[in-house]
């Protein structure tokens, strides 16, 4: 099974509170991913008020996790779920807390922007930047469809861009790291940079870990800390 | 109620899992403090050895943390916990989930201690980082014995010492960047100091979490994002 369909309960109050639980997750990472949108413009357009803005919306994102956590407590506590319900929840749980960690990284880079801009930081710093910026926001995207769509064939695959993203962080990483030795004036301007681009490689990781979780809940396994290889042949000898 | 006793069910049994559940956390908890300690010492005494057996224990952290999350599903399918029980199976598993982020940090730093050493860097650059990882040391293992414990008054006692080391970081910072402005050359070797000083800072936020856990667990209340001094007033108000 690559996609879990959603589940039919003699209770339809229970169908529904599943399925909201779902939708409020999908309007939280929506909000997550305009709010990241936001800051990488924010910081290609060198504005501060945007990026301001994106600073101070983190709370919507807190309030988001705070309020569908315990809705999961409620329907954990009321419904007393068994089997693909109770992983359902579980996963959902899991998620809103990445969630929640990719808003903090992203409030991170808002205020790096900030800081960017009120220095006067040369774009030729930060302009690797944005194509990484991309390939996180594209990973994000697809990782939050992966959980729409309950679909893990394609959780494996979004789970593998992370590696390449790593990758990306590393190579930009040294490029910096250039910077700061040809001219030491630039060291904390060039820091300010290190830290956006180490806040994107974090948010790729929590995408890798919104995967992992639908993993879990559609094939009922823990792939945490398992290598990509072995996930892909662990689930294919299952279909 | 600022301590919480251990439930006492009609079931012996139950009783029995709950129990089993919160010694486990205390030895993934005991593991991920000798090896915060093993990492510290490896750093001090330059030895590279250690910080490799150090390095390559991080997966009997994450064994722990999947072993222990399974028994959790189990336990709610099986007990169907209500209220209070169900409270703990939940704070059990945010609080290994922070064990467990803890772990991949100081596998972080012992990775950093063989790069520190191999590249012979002068003992100047990273003499602050004892310090300042011996205050970390410190409030990971009052976070533990507060959940040991479930002691919520002591829980924001030490959840606010997370802001002094977050303090404590951000001097660490500019002294390092002073090192890098000095001599350019430096610049790779004092960037390894970084990233060990903020894995000890991420160390000190999931402890924080954890007393954060044991809030939640004790008071029925979602203290994340809330500020030490409010948390304070809200839980002496209920005493």
């Amino acid at each position: 099974m690559a996609t879990r369909p959603l589940p039919q309960h003699i209770s339809k109050q229970f169908d529904k509170e599943l399925e909201d639980l779902r939708s409020r997750v999908m309007i939280m990472g929506g909000l997550v991913e305009d709010l990241l949108s936001k800051s990488l413009n924010a910081l290609e357009q060198g504005d501060i008020e945007l990026a301001e803005t994106v600073s101070t919306s983190d709370y919507q994102v807190n309030a988001l996790e705070v309020g569908i956590d315990e809705e999961c407590t409620q329907v954990l506590a009321r419904r007393q779920p068994a089997a693909g319900d109770l992983r359902l929840v579980l996963a959902v749980i899991k998620t809103i807390s990445d969630l929640e960690r990719i808003g903090d990284e992203i409030e991170k880079i808002a205020k790096m922007v900030a800081y960017i801009n009120e220095k006067g930081s040369p774009k030729s710093y930060y302009i690797s930047v944005f194509s990484m910026g991309q390939h996180v926001q594209q990973m994000l995207h697809e990782a939050l469809d992966v959980f729409a769509r309950m679909d893990s064939q394609k959780a494996v695959e979004v789970a593998a861009e992370d590696e390449r993203i790593d990758k990306e962080y590393s190579a930009i990483l040294r490029q910096l790291i250039t910077y700061m030795m040809e001219d030491p004036r630039s060291i904390t301007n060039v820091l300010d940079v290190v830290w956006a681009v180490r806040a994107l490689e974090r948010i790729g990781d929590h995408a890798n870990n919104i995967c992992e979780n639908v993993i879990y809940l559609v094939e009922g396994k823990d792939v945490r800390h398992t290598s990509i290889e072995d996930i892909r042949n662990e689930i294919s000898t299952d279909t």
